[in-house]
């Protein structure tokens, strides 16, 4: 875990990486405006964030546990933001505490981010000077919630797949892959239906950002109409799993109705014709010693059963079944 | 794809087809009025978009992507509208963006619309000159939702006839039917329900249109009333289908219990006359030699298995299974 | 279809069956309030409603298309709403159009319903003079909600027949049974909720109707009730069919388990000893020869077999199963 | 149903049983204070409820048919409340219709209400002079909820019954039984849920009680509390039982499953012996004349028997069945 | 019962194990603030809390029924608050009724509640003198809203087990543990909804809580983010245990499937089979006689069954069955 743990610092200089303790209490001072991006922290690093930074002890415990809701939250001297984005992991999330004070904007994630890499190098060299904390915080949030669509386009690809196959031919596999696939959806949708409300509070005015324009608000409505796509696709792919969970039942149920047609056909046809032989392959004496010659082999033995066959293929065609 | 991309020029003077980037131009400094219609846009069609237009890079952006929700944003010199309309296409849909400001009608879609053909005609004859831009953009979000209706026809007639073949004989191309529909209902649900609420705020005087008079309000309210309409079909279509869905496993189901009776009546038939057949098929050497003559070739041979078969219906007749 | 259309006119005087355009128009110029019930109109009837009652284009078409939602709308002139009753035809909903003004009421429908021969010579004999259109309007929407009670108690009738049936015997008619009352239900709950609420906002007084009294408003109130009530058994239906299904679901599950009991039993028992009779059948030379006499026949073809028939009912009986 | 109609009236000397007519309008003349309750009405009851009480004529309307919602409606002079309690008869439901003035509380019911014989005693003991009606309404209302919470409990056993008898042998019963609980928490949804809303304005002043004073007000709170959490109760044992009806289902399905593994054992293990034993049972002269002796018996006819049943077994054992 | 009976009483000189009614009446007069747990209470307890503190009777009758909804009830001289706990008893759940006036705190609770313990500990060691209520009362509801985490970890672990469970091998026994666990979901959802919901109204003011200070209120909001946390995980906690009978449930129709096909394969392949060796032991004569030495038997009788054999794998391979 230490060796994934790093420290980026980015300022009107550029970027700092793995800054330590010092270099950052050096940027606090001088620094017009920086952005502090922590992934993975350990005691001191949240030492820090309370001492340094000044930050609440309820937000610094929240950051140091994780698992929270996506939650914006306004502690008079800075604003804590909750947000979250995809990655192709196991639990498919990764949470990010951002602590947003009009001199500094410090990130706080356990999980890797990829986008942010290339956000930073952006960061670096074209938001300097990032005039305002709510256009960076709006870069980051941006780089988030961007990060779910090429996930649910995958997803979407998956439950295309899943569709094809389930009619075609219906596996346990395919039953797990649906459940999988549910459970990330009722994962995600447990970060993503509150993150939407989130910013809906914030496009309406209840909670205000520090540094906001109307201009800024016209990206963050955007960033507010991505978030109710991605719920509404994250909505329409459950219905979707569903549906073929639905069609795998009925696919699954359609199949064992065939196969007991099949040996009903089986049946019908084999066992009056095994009565017939057994009939004929009695020993009595009087049987065995009457029925003899060509003739009464022909008649008894073979006619019946090709008549009780054609009988049976004659009912099972006005049955429709074959 | 380049050769269904056109640009439509409607103005006082009429329509003019594929006019090109100096003539929109043109048009922008000296018509009163124009409606220009683009299906399909390559990149120079969206920096004109950017440059001529001057719209923000954010709608730019939009148009060029599609797959946007439908929505109404307010850019103060222009008001951009997405609406959809449905069309006999793989995916059922028509995603237009409408930038309108008092000057210009700007439409943006990449699927053809085949209702706009009509339109323009019209548009050309009777409605110039277009005095409010409110008008023009009635029209042309009415030609869109009402491309719902025959799409919504013809889908009723479909699942029409899949209820009754459903209860006639239950086989999965009904399934895969049955699915498919379901799947058009919730792309459909996808766009018609934030249409539909978009519209409830337009006619609440939420958000205004320019050249929107009390008159213009009611047509605009008629279509409100069309899109909740259309909402509740596919949501009785929704109901349907489950349903529908219902009866096909229910179906399915009967029809097993139907198979598994007739196999157990075969099987209940035969198994005892087989054991009787090869009872008197043993090969002891008391029975053969005792058991001759056709008495007891009668009496055990065959009036034990006309009994057998007696009873046996009997008992299938008790059940009521025959 | 020209056969059932009819106009009936109730004024001051009584009632006046079939008049034609000019005695409409006689009495617009001289009644004090007159109801026009027009049932069934052809282009000449809709053509009046427009010039002679000056009625909005919109809402005459609405008249002539039909399949209209409920709805209440002030077209400053005159009132127009839209109401649904029950009758016992097929899709079991007649549409109402109403137009009210202070000097008339006019009643448009496609459907015939039965309940407006009654209203009419109770206005002619008790009402005049309708003082109030509220009041009339009143009678009318009255008799139309009305009419859904005595087929919701008919629709209760039929889902008890359903579920002391189903529990007793499933067979697909009940499948189809239930699969038709749903669609029932499904259809008129798609007009009554919205009359439901457009009479809330009625009673809420979001909406007036001309000669509204305090009195009257107990009135409307109280078909706000009934609508309510309506809508609750609607719902209450649609829960107690959705339980019809799953029991009809269980029963035929059930039945087949029964089915597999007993054809499991058959099997069970008649396969082993077919296998002992066949054990005794095969032609062995040492087998033949040795084993004779009757007490080996009695010994090894008969006890054995009633041995292993005993052991098996033991099984079947400790499992249960007889 | 003459024989169980009866009116009892409580007043400041106590109660009188089966008072006539001219009694009650000598009270209504000369007492501070009576509550009139009315089990089953005949014509002339309600007539003395129009004329002698002066009640509107809907009122009374309903209180002739029954079958209302719970409702709250202020008419001017009185107060009318429609309430419900629960009996264990057949619908389980008990219906009362309580007007109240400054001067009297009268209420009429058609089904037994066993709680209102204490509540008489208890009132004409302690409650006079019932100084305000607000408190003899809550006491009667008050016995009407708390009659649902001994039924609840009874519900709550029965379904706990259900839940261990479904997981041990799940037959047509129990099935019954479920569908006869969920019916009957659907009745009481029906009214519970109104009654809940109705007492919710009540409690938020929407409505006002004549004689409402802010300690009467608490335990006009407590009522709702109570009729909360019956609505809960009603709400969770709903999510039981379905539940209990899944497990039904898959209980159903899991021995369906176990019984067709049984019939295939049997048919896997009786199959080949019974083809083995024919084989040997074939007429060819060349085997029958060839293979004689003991050694050839026991090595073709007993020991390749032993040999498959063996095999078999072990893939029985293989896939866990056995 | 009476051996788990005890009270506990925390003030500024410390923690007092089982204190009589008279101590309790000294610190009442004399202590500036004290907590009060009681943990079962008698009769003689609850009418200390009626006459010593002065309660409400409504209050103290509840407290001595339990099985109440959370709720927060002011009662102008003390506020009343019901909250609930888990633990790992049956029902899973501990009700504690908080009585917090300015003087003291009393709490109220049936069920043992281990995590006040500590909580007792901390207090008298760090909260002395425990200046505000407010801060006490979030100390007891914040141990109690915390108690519910472990469970559901706990909880989470046992849904892993069952999800990995069901696909490998559904049985039983895991029908009712997810059965169970779906019980005591619906049992905590039935606190923890309006738990949060009473939260939602403090945190926004509706209801104040005496000594509440800004710095209080933010732990308070945590403590509602708490709830909302443990309500989603609730509610997909849910959505899983569906999804895990759903998988159940299609792993047994597999499974029977499979069973089925296995049932048929070996049926299809001995019926032929069964009857070839039948046919060959008619006892015809002619057959008998005529078809004989090794060469009839070998093509006839053994090389036919084989043909037969291979014929049928070819088809099963067709199928895609073996």
């Amino acid at each position: 875990m230490a060796a994934t743990r790093s420290r980026f610092l980015v300022d009107m200089q550029g970027t700092h990486d793995d800054v330590d303790h010092a270099a950052i209490a050096l940027h606090l001072e001088q620094s017009e405006f920086f952005w502090l991006d922590l992934h993975g922290t350990d005691e001191a690093d949240l030492t820090m964030l309370g001492d340094l930074f000044g930050f609440h002890p309820l937000a610094v415990e929240d950051a140091s546990h994780f698992g929270q809701r996506p939650k914006l939250e306004d502690y008079d001297d800075f604003l804590l933001l909750v947000a979250f984005g995809a990655n192709a992991d196991k639990d498919g999330l990764v949470e990010v505490h951002c602590f947003l004070s009009s001199r500094y904007l410090v990130t706080v994630h356990r999980d890797d981010c990829p986008t942010f890499r290339d956000l930073r190098m952006r960061v670096a060299k074209e938001l300097i000077p990032p005039a305002k904390g709510a256009l960076l915080l709006y870069s980051v949030v941006d780089a988030l919630v961007d990060s779910f669509f090429p996930e649910l386009a995958k997803l979407d690809d998956r439950i295309d797949d899943l569709e094809t196959g389930v009619l075609k031919k219906p596996d346990d596999a395919q039953l797990q892959a649906i459940f999988r696939l549910k459970r990330r959806l009722i994962t995600w949708r447990k970060v993503i239906t509150p993150q939407r409300d989130m910013f809906a509070r914030l496009v309406k005015g209840v909670v205000t950002i520090p540094g906001m324009t109307p201009e800024m608000e016209r990206y963050y409505r955007d960033l507010y109409d991505h978030l109710i796509r991605i719920s509404d696709l994250v909505d329409s792919y459950r219905d979707l799993l569903t549906g073929a969970m639905d069609v795998y039942l009925s696919t699954v149920s359609n199949r064992l109705n065939e196969v007991m047609k099949r040996l009903t056909i089986v049946a019908t046809i084999f066992m009056p014709l095994t009565w017939i032989v057994g009939f004929f392959g009695m020993n009595f004496g009087w049987m065995v010693l009457n029925v003899t010659g060509w003739i009464p082999f022909l008649l008894l033995g073979v006619v019946t059963q090709v008549i009780a066959v054609l009988v049976m293929l004659w009912l099972f065609r006005r049955q429709g079944w074959i």
